[in-house]
């Protein structure tokens, strides 16, 4: 099926290069700055296309849910809990539905933790006006969408931020002792438990979930330690 | 129980850290020059300790091997090949006992082709005087043994080999496909197939063999394209 993907300009190459490679049509947009949505939308409008927002999506939901039946299939029950990297919550909604039984932890970088502050508050708030720098590219969700926080709200809780630091470290713990690449918003959710922020037991499932960052930029991170 | 390593100092610094971290006592020597096994001998003799060769040990071979029960299993068959990477001999002896069905194709670094070149004439060969520089620290082994050989003989060929060129490229391909930090002799096997020297079917594994490799010199390798 022909696709056209809007990314972010400042996505990192290997996730450009990838979905062209899949055969998609890439039309980029500057974040902050431009709406993805209004985008996507007009898009959509033009072509006669059918619009799949990122995460504000039941089947999208239903899709990254699938992450949660696969777990619970490979270990034989559903875990008591599962961290995960949250953006605008579509794979923690997902886990939620996918896994009853589990207690859903989502994990955002500093100061894009909407979601956490929306838990708690009980309505759905947006990041602020200047949120800082995250290298997390794909994490970076200004607001979640009200079909997320209805599955979310009053079911996850509750959400963790972890720092760019963090991060880097879980990054480079992955490559030293787990032999994996991961992208920095793979590794929030080993982030938090890496510093301590979650009580884990024998049953917790740590995602680890994307390994598309640019050389340069993991060469960077793995080098360094700070 | 207390263990001695004895490991050459041009040894990735992870590696010595890892085995350090572990409780080990560490001997390093210097290769080419001294000679590994004559060390390890003398402090056997006046510790009491058991010596553990690295490949040339029947044990050993057989735990190696265990590597083979595991793809057996996780298969549900014996695999129609197994591509592995080769320094002694000791885990394509493992896999050609643990999977007596399976094709088993031991991969070498170019000029330290030592046990290919031994199966194809029929007995032992040592490397040269002068083998080339390798990257693959864990492959630079000068000849096989009597035990490896014994079970490698008209069982296993033919062997190959990769040049560094080659194993960087499977380095880069497992880091940007397959989210794997894999060490030079790591990814022998991986580049034995992505240029095309086995012939593979669906039942065919690759074993990616080992992740030790310091981040300086990962950095290097995924961040060039020679």
């Amino acid at each position: 099926m022909a696709a056209t993907i809007v990314m972010p300009r400042d996505a990192p190459k290997i996730k450009l290069d990838g979905t062209a490679a899949l055969g998609a049509e890439i039309v980029l947009y500057d974040r902050p700055g431009e709406d993805r949505d209004a985008i996507a939308n007009r898009l959509c409008d033009e072509r006669g296309a059918i619009f799949a927002h990122a995460y504000a999506d039941p089947w999208v939901i239903e899709g990254q849910g699938s992450a949660g039946i696969e777990i619970a299939e490979q270990l034989g029950h559903q875990p008591s809990t599962i961290i995960a990297c949250c953006g605008g919550g579509g794979l923690s909604a997902g886990l939620a539905l996918a896994c009853p039984d589990s207690k859903i932890i989502p994990v955002e970088p500093e100061g894009w933790d909407d979601v956490a502050r929306s838990l708690a508050a009980g309505e759905i708030q947006s990041v602020g006006q200047n949120p800082p720098p995250t290298a997390c590219d794909a994490l970076q969700t200004p607001v979640t969408a009200p079909v997320n926080f209805a599955v979310l709200h009053g079911r996850v809780e509750p959400g963790l931020a972890v720092s760019e630091f963090e991060v880097r470290q879980a990054q480079r713990f992955a490559f030293a002792k787990l032999k994996l690449v991961l992208e920095p918003g793979g590794a929030a959710a080993l982030a938090a438990c890496l510093y301590g922020k979650v009580a884990l037991d024998a049953s917790s499932v740590i995602m680890l979930t994307g390994g598309n960052v640019d050389p340069a930029s993991f060469a960077r991170v793995i080098q360094s330690s700070n």
